[in-house]
């Protein structure tokens, strides 16, 4: 990436140098732009710019354009205030996840936010620390940028800037409509995964034996890290318990619906419940932001390293577009499923094409 | 398959030829062994036999030694009733999805249930019919067998073998606990997605645009047949009406938790819960039956027919096994991730051989 020229205008400051903060400075140093690391533990600052994600700040550095905070969602307004005012010239954002919290916070102390843009790229790993920074981190991730009527437009094109240089794709809203958008989007299907999760630690292991792909799929963020769950659902509070409690509500409906058939229209609210659970998966963005449906092939590949690739290869070759990809393996099988999703006109081609290679299909 | 010998000893009668009815022809018959069928629609058993799944029962067929019920589960019990009343010396099975329901109105009824051995394989596909119906439909597969201390040795012994000698993988279970079982690991999870997904019908698009892999996982079961589910859900009214009481008291728990953080404890009680999701998706099967955790490497890959072929025919030269592999996509982007599962202790090298081979790992 390196011949091609930064929009950023720097000298960059990173406060924070773990998984964020690191990857920032490595993507903006990899575009030549100049940038100075700083963080409360001095082994971090040092291994982030081992890493090469900068160098670490000295009294004699110029001061920045642009001051990125990095740090945990709960620090975040007290190091935005700091460098407000260490920096007075310098524009200053944060990539925490939560918005609307340090931006409250911030306002309640009084301080002049002109300089200041919030902005969250949704991008992270399971493991943090500047170990697992990477340049590519934002590639292809929505970041989202909030700014009111006082951001000066040339506050707004820097934060933007840095972004579009570290590959995102740029969103704007304000910090309320993020936190709700994270809220329902990210926020409550963590809890309600955890929580479903939560059940299966005490099943019986002859249950836990029939499980299948829809289980292992609504579960899979149930892995997600405890300690830094409590710091956002604690900073994104309010739309958090609103979901739940509308969610709350729509499971106990549905429970009622159940319990007593003999109810008029008992089975119709059933059927009507699934049935908006049809519309708004629907609405979830695939591929290329398109929320159109996919055919499913599912082929079935013998469990040894290679078959799934040559399965792939053949596809390649064969000009079929796979839009998704899934594998699935039962228990105590020495074999498993591709399913594939392809685009619906070329569907019925694909099935031919690969039963006459010798594939198996479902 | 045709070289093997079958363990199921025939004639087979197979009353439904939809989907399920016409898959266990189809298996059968590959393996030699003589099926007749019958299904309330002529059209639907005549195709059935056109695909090759048997042929159509006429008067003068001699006795089948087992019949299988392979109905809708709300006509289960009607239908097991007349096949144990025409042919008293077949042993009688079904693959219902739920088995206490008819087994208890088989009972009600006072019908001697001696040659009444109860199944469920675990499969289905999305779309139902004797045009979807393979061979290879239970392949890998649990199978449910469900047997009270009456059932007679051989009996269970003929209905065992159906099972395997269609590939599935046998699991011994009383109605009760499958009923409990697949309540927690496929009802439940199904209600939950649906009406997680439901949440979504009515969400604006900016929040929507912010949708990632999480979201998608968890709510990916909601797009299943409202009807069906209508129907299962119904027949497994009481188990899945106390999970959703439990669940839901969960969430509540948890919206209260979060509502009030002065309350003592209130942050603990948070980790707690999303600690025990942590050990409940531990507990879950991965391959081979066991759930050992794999260290998921994630690589980027541009958007092309083939680019994913060709990592995965490369990690087959590097002799790495797949465990697992996920694809994802962002809205907008023309790159992909491909988050691959591998065994902790081959990941560093399979890493470092990527790296080397030009590939970008995040």
């Amino acid at each position: 990436m390196n011949e091609l020229r930064a929009r950023t205008r720097g000298p960059v400051h990173v406060i924070g140098a773990g998984l964020l903060g690191a990857s920032v400075g490595l993507g903006l140093r990899e575009r030549g732009v100049e940038v100075t690391l700083e963080d409360l533990s001095p082994t971090t600052v040092a291994l982030a710019a081992d890493y090469g994600a900068g160098r670490v700040r000295t009294a004699d550095d110029p001061a920045p354009a642009l001051v990125v905070v990095a740090t945990p969602p709960d620090v975040t307004a007290d190091v935005v205030e700091r460098a407000l005012a260490a920096y007075p010239e310098a524009v200053v954002t944060d990539v925490a996840s939560i918005k609307l919290a340090p931006f409250l916070e911030l306002t309640r102390r009084g301080i002049d936010l002109t300089n200041y843009v919030g902005s969250h790229p949704m991008a992270g790993r399971e493991r943090g620390g500047a170990v697992m920074a990477r340049a590519d981190l934002f590639k292809a991730r929505p970041w989202v940028v909030c700014r009111d009527h006082e951001t000066p437009a040339e506050a707004l094109a820097l934060v933007e800037a840095v972004a579009l240089d570290l590959g995102g794709v740029l969103i704007e809203m304000t910090p309320e409509q993020h936190d709700r958008s994270v809220g329902l989007v990210s926020h409550l299907p963590q809890v309600v995964s955890s929580l479903l999760a939560a059940r299966l630690a005490s099943a019986t292991d002859q249950a836990i034996g029939l499980a299948g792909s829809g289980l292992r799929d609504t579960t899979r963020i149930a892995s997600s890290d405890p300690e830094l769950w409590v710091q956002i659902l604690g900073a994104n509070r309010q739309p958090v318990v609103e979901l739940l409690d509308a969610f709350g509500a729509d499971i106990a409906a549905f429970a009622d619906a159940l319990r007593d058939p003999a109810q008029a229209g008992a089975k119709r609210r059933i059927a009507d419940l699934l049935a908006e659970g049809n519309r708004g998966v629907a609405r979830i963005p695939g591929k290329h932001g398109s929320s159109e449906h996919f055919t499913t092939i599912t082929v079935l590949i013998d469990d040894r390293p290679g078959e799934l690739g040559r399965l792939l290869t053949e596809l390649g070759e064969l000009g079929i577009n796979m839009e998704d990809l899934r594998l699935e393996h039962s228990p105590g099988a020495q074999i498993g499923f591709a399913e594939i999703a392809v685009l619906p006109e070329v569907a019925e081609r694909a099935v031919s094409d690969l039963v006459e290679r010798g594939w198996r299909t479902l």
